[in-house]
């Protein structure tokens, strides 16, 4: 049977998500408790591979077991076998072949958090990225328009990235604030590496007066990566959904 | 001068607000930096004795400074000694020398958060209680109404209290529901040690329909600690509020 999970997870202990030589990976660790669980060897499937230090609301991924699994035993047994992990499996459904967390996507949704008051944080140091300087939410999200479409992202793509093409389209970024904590949330159906974190570090150089819209404009327009805003911190970043 | 402080905390890594022998404690932190920054002894003296793993959003404190600062030096310099604990001033206002954080305070406010979704938490592991049964927030703000008043509260109270008397006034509770969350709250002059977290045990047991209303008054009628509920534990238990 196909299972698809929809997994959350605190990034801050992993490498990210794919499974790496340098540590342990979220990959890794479902795999790990899939294979204990299913007493054979589990190969799980991501939709976004996310950095080291980001965290997920609704990844979504899916295995294939030999076995047929009512998909709420698959769901408590892979949160029993995870129990010393900052990872829970909040989902498992049943799907057809046909169905690949990564490549039926039609949609991934990222939200960006971060909390602009002047004392830093305590208890949520590791959930946002702290800024010292009140932003100008209104403006960023005004900036932020200038990224949604469909562009030449290079300016926003971290050198590494692998993927064929830096066009991308961007359906839809919204920039919110509630009290103290600014809001970016972004959705495409794909994105190039570090692009929300890029976008993220760019539009709060819009906040705090910096740049302005047309800044934004022109280094999308540039194509060039080193007119790229500094790329904001990891532990801001949370994968929220992926939409099939 | 006398300076209130506003102090937000992550009591996970403490043995609690006060001062011990057998690890570090938030006070301790407070003072190091204190000391550090005045270039004398400083003592803080709290609002309330969280124990350990209990979180705070907003303990007062005040400590005596020989030297006159601008209060936004006093956050900001303590703020950067305490760069590597995670506690942050939030305020700090100078006060007269008749206020004092502990006993010029009229009311506390404690909040307990509870997650009663099936799949464990990841992100939120250390900030709120998991209950994997669904719980009756609504019955549990009735039987919470029973608390309420001026009571003799032995069942709700730590073998190892040391207030004089049992007897206290609880101003307000209620028990409300945000999607997936459940969140008590508390307000009294004073609590006595372990009450809000006997309380929030207790009216689990409601929420999840082992117990009444009638149960809850009856145990408290009792003063008797063993009809307590067990105690629910501390990584849910957050010092919202001191008012003066």
């Amino acid at each position: 049977m196909r299972v698809k999970l929809t997994i959350e997870y605190d990034g801050g202990p992993y490498v990210g998500w794919q499974r790496q030589e340098n540590g342990r990976s979220v990959q890794e660790a479902l795999e790990d408790a899939a294979t204990k669980f299913a007493l054979e060897s589990v190969t799980v499937f991501g939709a976004g591979r996310t950095d080291a230090g980001v965290h997920a609301l609704g990844q979504v991924a899916h295995i294939d077991l030999t076995r047929d699994w009512p998909a709420d035993t698959v769901r408590d047994a892979l949160n029993a076998f995870l129990k010393s992990e900052p990872i829970v499996v909040l989902a498992a459904e049943a799907v057809g072949d046909d169905f690949d967390a990564r490549f039926s996507a039609t949609a991934r949704v990222y939200r960006y958090r971060i909390c602009d008051r002047r004392p830093p944080l305590a208890l949520d140091r590791d959930r946002l990225w702290w800024v010292s300087v009140p932003l100008d939410a209104d403006a960023m999200h005004e900036a932020g328009q200038a990224l949604v479409g469909h562009h030449d992202f290079t300016t926003f793509r971290a050198a590494g990235c692998q993927a064929k093409s830096p066009v991308k389209t961007v359906d839809r970024l919204s920039v919110t604030r509630e009290r103290d904590e600014v809001t970016i949330e972004v959705a495409a159906r794909s994105f190039l590496h570090n692009q929300v974190r890029s976008f993220a570090g760019s539009l709060k150089l819009v906040g705090d007066g910096k740049w302005t819209t047309d800044d934004v404009a022109a280094a999308l327009a540039a194509a060039d990566r080193t007119r790229c805003g500094p790329v904001a911190p990891a532990h801001g970043l949370y994968l929220v959904e992926v939409v099939y």
